[in-house]
């Protein structure tokens, strides 16, 4: 527990678009974040937005992950669906497979892989689950996760590397978890940058039931999660930048 | 021109069910064969069969290739799509990477990459299809397709090794393409023999309009190509096997 | 409780492939039944498998009822999906609405609505779910389930006609619901000749677990459910359909 | 030939969203517009947006069509695809039926059918095409097309009522077929009046290639159609309100 000790860096999910259909300001929130979590066909994306949004980062110079999601486009990967452990892992596989792709075509190493939507939330709920979609993660390869959850403890089984995240636009319940809705609620400014500051400064953060709750963060590395299709996603993360920069500058 | 002077091969596409759809008798082809093409989720094919398929043909020793397909599982890769060369090459990248997510996991090689069904007379056809799918496989992969067409051409430009196929159960138009139909029709076991045993034997056919023609294999390694959906697949690749193993023995 | 007192009639789902993908062998059982439900496309069927059974059913006289399933084909229905009471309301009004779209242009009446797979499980153990998607069906069309559970219960809530189902090929839990596989297993001739038989005439099956359960059909008109699907579908139908002649011969 | 005499109308594309991608801006175009063409699940649109719109459009008091296309969310139904004529009669069969599912739901009459994006090009420039598609619609249901072309021969054959689309938002080519464009360009104001004016005033279009060119409105019912995906579509349809009201207060 207590403070974070480590450089905060900022992670976005971007390449959610799918064919005409836009999804979140991805070229203006290029320049603001360190890490990218780019969708992979399932939950959103499609083979051409996934070559662009590679190229792109490859050229904003920022490192790239897959962000694997249920097969859902219409629900975009936040409708709970019942697969077999057996089913999960061939899912991961063959959607950080695809990213691997563009990567290797463009001559970028995948950077980390961060399960998508509900499936991040089935996850750290049930521990077969987890163990099923870190299964299909190519070796060595390191994972953003909720510490403290069951993301944490089966990245340590399995040998995986561990980020821990924070969540700039995302409201934590009272267990640490995550409250998840299919489409996002607005943030006001001052809302939002509460939210961050007293997570990265204090790794702590107010429940929407009241109660502040301390964040197990451990000696992990830290990656801040900001949603491309948050409703003022630019505001957020130009703040969350401020902050983390502050920070990391204080260290 | 000329006969073959090489050993001729033998491949077939695996993998080619959906969820609980069955497509062809996999298992009982596996022992039959050198090269699978394996359906990478567009056409046919999920991640769980993937999974399986290439565990199976691991397990057999039979070298794997990549069978992508236009996005139609509907179609079955039958019906013709306009997509434009981007899109193309992004939609080869994205289903070999996929299907090299499985491989990496069992440690096995890609082998080479065969575009499925419509797409791969698209190529032979229109030279910017060819070219805009071909870029889309990892530099140095082996592709299979017509002699004599775009396909040879383009993967020579692009400086592709190229297997020229032969095809066991497809018929052949008067300028040396293919009669693709939608769903296969049935061949007697004397028909599919005498035109296996004249391809392999003399590199030449009868085309559907009765003429005989002759098969530019050139220098080319040489594969022959069976469907496992054709009705009748297991007799026409065990025919198959025969008459290659013959023609082998004798060179 | 007690003996059926009315006319058994057989269901079977017709239309559940999916493109060049077969499913059962629907031409086999046409003469066999009484009522098809007819898959509409979201776990299995597709426009013309649709257009092509609802005129087989027409030509064989059969009463052809709407089959809505979950979206979901890789699943065929059978991965359990979590969607909002509007969601699967919308749903079942589309498909529904997809299969009269045929049944219009043929001039034939829409006979019944049975929802498909998980579903229909889902809707027996969660009253909302039960109610969202019997809220789809059009007013005054005939709703089959299981008696006994929320199928009736809502279903009488609604003023939806309603017909009790019994099992031939899917096996009871104790709790009188049903045992549903992703793929479903074999059964022997005398096995699924002893559970028909037990239903049609004493109204009552054993469960897995191996107690006698009584089936509370009530006043409800009666179908007989077999899958074409199954492995020895047309031996299981043309037992159930002389063990139900039998009985109703002999009311 | 010659000017237009009767009323013209205003028809928007609506419902174009797909899952939790937005298209449009529906709401605010609801109030400018005569009639909706609804989106029914294969180019973009899903059985919750389709509920909603219909209720959207009932409320506003605008009439009903289908807007039946290609089976291609990613593509948005704007890449050809080959398929056969029963295929292309069924897939509209489906999707006029789905539409109508809501529609008998709210109790509002299906006003007419228009075929979307490629598929409506594909059936003026192939009169098989044509055929199959409007041989899906119900019988005595208008159809919305281009006047002059195989539209407007096979409405005629088959006894369907016509309206003679004129177009707000799309160029027109020399022969008098449009420009129809994957993504859509930005017009500025006054091309689009001067656009509209002139094919309002005058039944006559500069074509993209710069000739002046008649449109055959005949004695066909009118509407002119915007499309609510492209840039700046608010203003185009107010516009095209203003231009069309004072047309009509003219004659």
């Amino acid at each position: 527990m207590g403070k974070i000790r480590q450089q905060v860096k900022i992670n976005v999910d971007l390449g959610e678009g799918y064919g005409n259909f836009k999804c979140g300001p991805d070229d203006e929130l290029l320049p603001l974040i360190d890490h990218a979590n780019v969708a992979c066909g399932f939950h959103a994306g499609d083979p051409l937005i996934m070559q662009e949004t590679v190229r792109s980062c490859k050229k904003a110079g920022i490192a790239i992950g897959a962000h694997p999601g249920l097969p859902d486009i219409q629900g975009f990967g936040r409708r709970e669906i019942k697969m077999s452990p057996e089913e999960l892992t061939a899912m991961v596989r063959y959607q950080v497979g695809a990213l691997k792709g563009f990567l290797d075509a463009e001559g970028v190493e995948l950077h980390h892989v961060k399960p998508h939507g509900v499936l991040y939330g089935m996850m750290y709920r049930d521990i077969e689950i987890c163990r099923a979609v870190y299964s299909g993660v190519p070796s060595g390869i390191r994972v953003f996760g909720l510490a403290g959850t069951f993301h944490e403890q089966v990245a340590k089984e399995l040998g995986l590397p561990f980020t821990a995240e924070l969540y700039g636009d995302v409201k934590y319940n009272k267990d640490k978890t995550l409250v998840i809705d299919r489409k996002k609620k607005p943030w006001t400014k001052e809302e939002s940058k509460k939210h961050i500051r007293s997570q990265v400064e204090n790794s702590s953060v107010t429940a929407v039931t009241g109660e502040e709750i301390e964040l197990p963060i451990g000696g992990n590395e830290v990656s801040l999660c900001c949603h491309s299709d948050s409703p003022g996603a630019i505001d957020i993360v130009k703040a969350a930048r401020e902050i983390v920069d502050q920070f990391n500058a204080s260290l």
